[in-house]
């Protein structure tokens, strides 16, 4: 699919405008306005329309946003079509929330396998995800490109460097570890405690008006 | 303290810079350079520089940034030395890898109370922390402002309803529900499915090169 480059932080949101207009449609709802949208997804009115003009203008004064063509072009958009699987890697509480976590309901991602060292663990399933052992992580990957990491920090590194050397495209990073890979390896990171610390920072410095 | 407001861009770096600097400072380090920084915490150098002209400048010219200067600047402006205390509500697979995860190690916010509605938890401890049943909210939270939300998704709201009237000040949300709340409220959400998709829209968007 051709497409311009749209800003970054447009395209983050479009997996949450996705999520809500799917839910929309399954409730059988025909349109909607940027006013309830904002609503839904917590993200300003205006910022969606901008969002949604660099898509060509898709909403009509009066009317709102037709759901079904919206979320025919969220879909071709973020390629909901075409499934993606996912390797996940560590199966502590972290990871085995993971495999709980129905990724299929709205989305194409799927975690397909998963690895760890814990003996008692290998071989059973989580989630219906299949655990290997992590020395099988290269024999078992197939074309697998995305991994999720949620191993103990003190192994992210040397797990990353036999992903990266295995030849992966993308890394969600859920260790508190800040992990280096070659540039051709895009990571994403979460970490849970500067996400709760950076919550209490806004809070202190940047109070809402009650 | 008083401080002028900086971008929130910026604030939300700081508690990665202040983590990577207590790590420096604790292996006896006195003094890092903006490259050094950059290859640690994944910013690029120029922004580094930029956020940290927001405080004054710090760095000297071939000499880089003093760690322990820096690091009692960081420690006071993310207000590391008074304690912040939350409460997690929640116990499932995501809710005990918080409260097993060491937040005390790099920071001062601290998860002293757990909630569940499950009897074989209530009473117990997980990660050293107690567990209280959820009937029991209002009652336990004391002076707590800040709450973590690990609930099953459609028990999201009506939790977040309780803790909006019992007068939270902040929630991290880490369920796939977009909750509503009164605008004195802030909410930082945290979506696993989301992150995972986002992941992948950028690779597939905007690969890096080999």
């Amino acid at each position: 699919m051709e497409q311009d480059k749209i800003p970054q932080a447009t395209a983050k949101r479009l997996p949450l405008y996705y999520r809500f207009l799917n839910n929309l449609n399954n409730q059988g709802k025909k349109r909607v306005s940027s006013k309830e949208l904002s609503e839904a997804v917590k993200v300003d009115s205006a910022t969606i329309r901008r969002d949604f003009s660099y898509f060509g203008a898709l909403g009509k004064k009066g009317y709102g946003y037709n759901v079904e063509y919206l979320l025919g072009f969220f879909r071709k958009t973020l390629d909901q079509d075409e499934l993606t699987e996912v390797a996940l890697i560590g199966t502590g509480n972290l990871g085995t929330a993971f495999l709980h976590y129905n990724f299929l309901k709205n989305n194409s991602t799927k975690i397909v396998m998963a690895f760890d060292a814990d003996s008692d663990k290998v071989g059973s399933d989580i989630g219906s995800v299949p655990v290997h052992h992590i020395d099988e992580l290269e024999a078992k990957m197939g074309d697998i490109s995305v991994a999720i990491l949620t191993v103990p920090s003190d192994e992210a590194q040397s797990i990353t460097n036999r992903l990266a050397d295995f030849g992966i495209s993308g890394i969600l990073n859920f260790t508190p570890a800040r992990i280096t890979v070659p540039s051709s390896i895009r990571v994403h990171h979460i970490d849970l405690a500067v996400e709760l610390q950076s919550l209490v920072y806004f809070l202190k410095h940047y109070p809402l008006s009650k």
